[in-house]
């Protein structure tokens, strides 16, 4: 912003062009596309699929692939995703983790020497596990999957331990009292972002029981995303892993 | 009561008899002191000691001694447990367990083959612990402490583990996410009883995370008292105790 | 562990070989299924069927029978049922109850001299009673109904009250105001498990009324399972009586 | 109203005396004090004491009187009601109930042929029970005091049983689960107040657990005041009891 | 009881028929239905509609009608009403209020003397206020209906107001921010049975906002039941207006 | 009222007209038509669809119509639009904003000066912030959209700064945390409605998240309406246009 | 802004001086004085004093005053304003509203035409009200206080109404069911600023009753603020009375 | 683990000397200290103060001391650090931040090239933001402090954005609405670690406020930690900042 100033100040600019370079966003009526944020915050925009038609997706979609930019739309059910792909078959939808995305060939390199650990406790946390998987795959981490090693039979933990504990981070998932967070976060030295899912039926009140658990988990090194926020999870990993693989 | 019917039916009791048998209870106008429990229950009747005054708990622990049973008065402060001991000196005061107490020598003698294992995550959750431990030796039960063995350093936990899983039944302790119970449960064959503490901060809410935590552990074997309810978890491990190991 | 420290020492087996033996689950790829729990914890893995699909079921269920053990599925939709029992006729089917399960014939000699008094407020707990009634059966245990006794109608409860309290244990299920396991532990001697349901509307709050009813309880000897487990509060049931009935 | 509108039209009083009659309370500036209400409901202003300080609610007090109407002040504290004793020694303080109050002799006449039983649970609500009691004598009716007969111990409510149920209305006064209110209930033909009190710990909430206990219960002809509301309880049953006992 | 534990005596009756006597409910498997009740409680056992089938309720329909009592069953959509009506063709059924019903021809005369009032706050209140006069007038007293008099065009209410205040009880239903019991109970000297809807949205919570403003009215005379409890209101009234006008 | 008062101490009008007069509404038996209002506040009765019928809505509608009166149904979906629209093609449907509406021409005029700003923060708010608008508009004022301008990106914020500071009132509507209002607050003059919506999953509970957030702003000017309150939000914002730029 | 950068651009600015204009605010280390806000506001920053100790308050009041604005703190107790009138003799403190201030002679003036209605439910909700009827004072306005005037006795609003509905906008105060807002808004054509009170026990939870009520009031023109917040209700009536009463 | 099994396979170690390697932590009765944590995890044992005495907190330094490691104790009031630091004399304590502290001289060498930003909200949010930053460099972080630039006047946030943007990661402390991360968040390409204080009054219900807003925050990239929990945040910012400074 400095810099403009000084351009603008040296006369190099005009104050329209100034305006110009400032307004970072496209203006489709309904929303703002934001093509700053790839400069800003080192991804491009990313959409929530929940709550937009198939049409106002494709209309930011293609917003933003005419600027270059990868594509990456969360929370996306199987029909808007079908309407979608008739038009942009390039597009690849994975309907566990129900994300649409698209990335350039040559994004596709792994940038990161280490790995992201996705953890989950039990066959139910599935759909927010491959939701952080897969989109840590697609902001270009390279992810190890262990899953169903939940703390009513910690064999199957501790015998998982070594990878889990040579990731660079972990993204735990877990539903019902969401305890596998603390457990990992007592044999591991890297941080860990805890997922707490829906799972669970009663006293868990939609994810309440295990978000509550993992915010006052006795364990060290763990912080806290949104009930089913897989995306979350891994976003968080993400930008530690490039933090701690950057050459 | 269909004895009391037939007695009546036969003549060997009158009407007044009849009633007299079913007044189980002493009027001390304030309260009603409950003669019959032992008969009906197992145990004579506790007291629990908060909210009453002093004067009223001398006058429920001396009407229960004249019948000749044994007392235990739980949530008692110091001041109160001074008061009383003044005049009743033979009663033993646990500060820790915040438990007064008094048991006939004849009593004394364990009954039970088995221990109960009382488990506790942390030094905080010590008070909690001790008036489970204590409340279920005055009750007649053998009980073995594991302390401050909390999932942040499970090694703790495993290397204690074949204590907890020889006990006959389990007590366990845990504030925070109150997680402990659902590994433990994992762990053993036996019946767990988890206490939640109300040990923690923020949203912790004074105790419903490890409430919330116990209630939806996914280890089956798993049932919950009330928030610090040390004495309740010690009651329910002892009728298990004495069931298991009756000859 | 330490028999297998010990073998190892003594050349008896392989580091692979120890390994081997504490790999202790089968991993389907989305599900780790546990068949060391019936050595650890005196049964086999129980399948929780909400969430799962009817194929992820079937292939647990084959896996598990592959070993020689019961099965035995709890929240299990007629619909999946259905398709389960086309390929696996040997299984049974309770609707009420929501459970398919298989017992092999030698399993089927009722091993306790006790029984579970199933005990049940209103007509609309039925399904959460029935859970527990028939996991109780399929776990080894004899079960006595005494349904449709709630408080509002107390001389219902006193009229079956014999049968209640001659039993090892008893699994009290409420929805409403959840009053009925505190009567019910108010005259008995044995373990009361409280299995609050989510029948109710307005204050009920999905079952929470219920719940803090039987937390609250100022009965001794209660302890609570999750709103609408019929299943935990069955199983918390069978361990004790076990306990009480071996020899 | 209609009788005023007549007698402005027949020019029988004027507009300024038409609105001194509606002019019902007296301004004291902080307060404003409603001599009206004795004609709309039957009693005159009754003074909520708590946060109100000792020379306000003499303040109040003093109007009152002026106009000839009785006095009670509830949730008085002892240390301010012994400052207005200084002044008002004609006054009665009931320390347990914690209300202070003035009848004038010939209100003291017993205007109702029945009573009503004001009923609980525990020692430990004893000081809302109380309220609730004081409160209906010094409205006039005729109380009869059931104390200490919760649902732990149903043989001690059993026997008083037909005392409850000859009552005109019951106030059925309850902490920790709340439950009897529900047994009551299930047993009398009158109507019971349910008065909740915050008696308890961990999973009560203050009163929570026995307030939706009350609201959820399973019995008819129950209704609820808001927790530890003794006052509201005795309020209800009076204006009940006049009516049943009218001539 | 007394009478029947003489007659024991005095041989009058074996213990098989006191027994019987005791015996105050048929068991048809799935429900207990209380014959009693009439006796005990004034009215016969009240069928509650919701979660039972068509089945359920016809089996229990008829065993009521076989003791010559009268039918209510609440919570009743057309569906199974239709089902029923088909062979119970004189039974009524009233869509709004969602009650089935059937009267005897010498129940019909009305016993009272005086009329209950049923207030509601606006059109969306309908079903609850129906719900509740339709069960006052099967149960036997008179009601006179004033709806859409909400807060929020006071003048609506004080248009109406003779007719509330000259009533023996009032019932005064209200979603949203549940204020009109509070005005009305400020205008009335009867009591006010207050029914909270859950009408609303957003920061209602289904209904808890009018609850809790019903549970902390700054009126006297105010008791509250369950959350679209239409019934429960009318409950109450009922034995309220029988008790007041009794001769 | 006093002139009405007045007139009839003056024998000008009898007593039967001044009821008249004061009988402001109009009673179709489900609800009371409030024809006083536009007198009494400004705008005519406006009608809240939901649980209304698409009969009770036209009969409230002609009810209002034939006093001459502009119409504004709000939470309209689009199945009863449809219904109303057959017999009324006057009316006017907005099916984002859900409202169904008509003016007259003479009402068409704008009548301030300023302008109302409809801020929102994403997407997904989209059918709230149009609900605010239209009803803005059809109240007679004068509207700016600001749309998608959430403080995850502050730039989008920054960049519409001037349009919002230069409105009269700002209606600011968002999901999710609801930060909008807070920082919209600490940068304008004029008074700020803040309308939190229920957009969000997990923690959001519904729009708590949002509602919490906007009721602790730390900014000052920011008064809330309740969740999703698009048309509560633009009722105020209206009456304080109205006021600001009034003659 | 634009005019900075033109300026910059023109030269007649220095970088260095574009940046100085844009630190509008003083940095004291631990707090960060606010000069911009009366340019941006129009008052400038409002101390919030709980919390703080009173040397950090003196400082931040030195700060403003070098200024030359005025100073208003609230929530400011008897024992730290004390200490800063030692020093600063020429502040006013008012003790109930728990309010210090200073204002210039010259902006005694009043400014604006019309007056604001300060309205409270009871006696107990004074320091709330008064905390907004002094905040409204010293702020500018001029203020009109009607206390006591709850909705259970509504002659006593109905009395005041004319002086309320002749105000430019309301600020009313309620604690308990705070229904006083509703009824008002009923009432009156202006704008009301609705401040619930912590005011009430039991299921009053803190406030929350009140806030409940007024979010889901059925009166339009209403909106909330924080539980307690006096100064926030004022801070929102004062800026809506200056645009209606600017010239 | 694996090695020693090897060396016991091999005969190198005894059984019992396996056994003494896992037993990692030493058992003071009341604790078990884990001297293991800091090859586990990165960090010595860290104490947290409240609810130990300060005998207690004595004993577990001693022994963390005795095995050379570094002393962090946080949650430390003034009173319990005096009796410490009498006995202790080398050990510092910040009383803002509430630790007592005590670091090798070795350890002093700062090993990370960047830094980590604190950022706070408000004056109030200043302890929990001192035990964040004092917590950080005491594990050996370099902390940039930015205080007191809440959302309510975002030009103070801006002008230390650069600061902001350049730290390696950020802590950002809020109480109130909780806003400051979203904001943050949306400019920074770093992770954010979200730590919610309790500061705030009414519907901010102890923090819970701000910690949904944090929750629920649009920006991606954002993890939250407990409520007032500035140790975890600056826990995870530490172990980040470490994996992204190492070489």
């Amino acid at each position: 912003m400095e810099e403009i100033l000084k351009q603008l100040q040296d006369g190099k600019i005009s104050v329209a062009q100034a305006k110009n370079q400032l307004a970072t966003y496209e203006n489709l009526g309904f929303a703002k596309v934001d093509h700053h944020r790839k400069k800003r915050q080192g991804f491009p925009e990313i959409i929530y699929g929940e709550g937009k038609s198939a049409e106002q997706i494709t209309a930011i979609i293609e917003a933003i692939k005419a600027k270059g930019n990868d594509i990456l739309v969360t929370r996306m059910n199987e029909e808007k995703a079908e309407v979608i792909l008739k038009k942009h078959s390039e597009l690849i939808y994975n309907e566990v983790a129900q994300i649409l995305y698209w990335k350039q060939q040559t994004e596709n390199v792994q940038k990161t020497k280490g790995y992201i650990a996705v953890v989950c406790a039990g066959t139910s946390d599935l759909r927010v596990a491959e939701e952080a998987a897969v989109t840590a795959e697609v902001l270009g981490s390279k992810v190890h999957r262990i899953y169903d090693v939940g703390v009513a039979g910690i064999h199957r933990l501790l015998d998982n331990l070594e990878e889990i504990q040579q990731a660079t981070v972990s993204v735990v998932v877990a539903g019902m009292e969401g305890a596998l967070p603390s457990v990992v976060g007592g044999l591991v030295s890297h941080p860990v972002i805890a997922v707490p899912t829906s799972i669970g039926y009663g006293a868990n009140f939609g994810g309440v029981s295990a978000l509550l658990s993992m915010l006052n988990s006795c364990a060290s090194g763990i912080s806290v995303v949104n009930i089913d926020n897989g995306f979350g999870g891994a976003y968080n990993a993400v930008i530690i892993d490039r933090l701690a693989n950057k050459d």
